[in-house]
């Protein structure tokens, strides 16, 4: 990962799924600097745990982004600021949306104030989600597709979008977003089913318990290896974009829920699933069919998909079989 | 406003331009019990004095509608709300995001989140704003126009309309919005530039300096009369219509910046106007032309613009003749 020699490496949410396999490569792949800014907060994905094993030590402090201390100086000198703290429960938000709120927008709004007066240099690359699209009118979904979130959670993020590229346009901070879907792999809690289906899918077969599909089954999904999303998020860091630039970050190919529901028990060497109705919570922001065209940031970057979705569920059950315990 | 006979209204904002102007409205022409709820903020647009002379006083409330205490229990029992409660301005709004999203995004979710757990069966008006549509790619702006919003406060308005539509579909509460153009009429402040140019323009008027205008003046502008706006707002109250409902409210014509320049000096009995460059806050959320197209309300709805710009301008300064020192 070279762009980042020598460099100084803000991530937020860095003790969360996504933000801790980074550190990971980071301290694997470069000689970057790295902190981590993590609130631990209830109900996030944040575990002190995930950094077990990491190359070299990042530097870490668990605090809300929102608190503008904190954030004001942590940010100072830093080069890059990969953004990735948040909520990322759907359902969860629109039981909380004023948690939300505060995770998923507020807290960004400190952290670019907090560039804006403490260090305008930084790039940053926000982590945001395909359900700013919504409903799908068409599939694959490129980056042009309308944006018409139908949940808290893809509302707030929408905004924090619009957010980066203010900051960008106005202020002259560099920033980038990148919508990523369906994540999977080390590293994510699984201690419930609010951290996604995947994560859930793989519990269930972890305790050998049978897998709940909701519904028929037959929603498309794009699938992403943790591996290829936080390469992603490295290569997005160097490029030189206009203001307001966003990439869909998927995989090139898409599954049923239904057939990830088969793989997964597959990759767990066995196990059953069944289809059951999809509860009402679901069902109210429920967007059916979901699958990301990418080639705008294949296009921009030397970015695809390095890990095949069967490989990369046998490796993530493998690392859940050891660290179980951390994670549930 | 037949609508209302023996109904309970709430108007958030009430204290504020086009809320205490509603409420003047729905106190002469209905006989609905009228609640109002109102921060009396700094920087926004609540003013005690707005309510002098109503027909029948309502009751107020004054708190943060981002109270939840306070909201709650002022939503219990309500058949309308009219949340009309905000920061209007643009530049503040990138000045102070935290304060814009606070007001402007938060205190709805409050809202939202009172009426969900003690008041589902309100019929809920939300007044947004054309800044939601970011820079026209035609004109005049239908509700179909792309969503993109330049600036913070559009960017909230924006979340606060989606959220209010998701409360809709998700949890039945009917909620219609807005989206409303520029708004001139008494019992606006005139006390700065942050209320609007028009607000500026008449304040300049009355006290015989020469108004500015930012930069060629050639944008253009809708304009429409705060009688026109709250009969729009009572109009949109009674529609029964499909969650995410938006409406378009402006007048028949548009104007050039210069042009209103010109009639608001007409309208004061004389003045003078110069073109100035746009200051660098201004033109960096600068959306040039904006226009929108009100058919879909006018056809659905009995509306439509009463009051011309001629006639609407002449009672405005008249009425700031006689309560300048309310509003400055």
């Amino acid at each position: 990962v070279i762009h980042f020699v020598g460099a100084r490496v803000l991530v937020t949410g860095g003790l969360g799924f996504i933000g801790s396999n980074l550190v990971h490569l980071l301290s694997r792949e470069s000689d970057a600097q790295v902190t981590v800014l993590d609130s631990l907060g209830e109900g996030m994905g944040g575990n002190r745990r995930s950094l077990d094993g990491v190359a070299r030590a990042p530097r870490v402090t668990v605090a809300d982004m929102a608190d503008r201390d904190a954030t004001a100086a942590i940010v100072r000198g830093q080069d890059y600021i990969f953004n990735l703290a948040g909520h990322v429960s759907h359902t969860a938000a629109m039981d909380a949306p004023l948690r939300d709120a505060h995770s998923n927008y507020c807290a960004h709004v400190t952290l670019l104030e907090s560039c804006r007066r403490a260090n305008r240099h930084a790039r940053i690359v926000f982590a945001s989600t395909r359900q700013v699209y919504g409903r799908a009118r068409s599939l694959p979904m490129s980056e042009d597709h309308p944006l018409d979130p139908i949940d808290v959670n893809g509302t707030h993020k929408l905004a924090a979008e619009r957010l980066h590229a203010h900051y960008h346009r106005v202020h002259g901070i560099r920033t980038v977003t990148l919508r990523l879907t369906n994540t999977y792999g080390p590293r994510q809690l699984i201690r419930n089913g609010q951290q996604g289906f995947i994560a859930w899918f793989i519990r269930r077969a972890l305790d050998g318990d049978e897998l709940e599909v909701f519904g028929d089954g037959q929603d498309l999904r794009g699938m992403v290896h943790v591996d290829d999303a936080t390469r992603a998020l490295c290569a997005a860091a160097s490029l030189d974009v206009p203001p307001g630039t966003v990439f869909n970050i998927d995989g090139e190919r898409a599954y049923t829920i239904e057939r990830l529901a088969q793989m997964v028990t597959t990759a767990a060497g066995g196990g059953r699933y069944r289809k059951i109705a999809m509860p009402p919570a679901w069902q109210a922001i429920h967007v059916g069919s979901a699958v990301l065209d990418a080639t705008r940031f294949r296009t921009a970057t030397e970015w695809g998909e390095r890990v095949a979705l069967e490989d990369g569920l046998r490796r993530t059950l493998a690392f859940y079989r050891r660290e179980r315990v951390h994670y549930v």
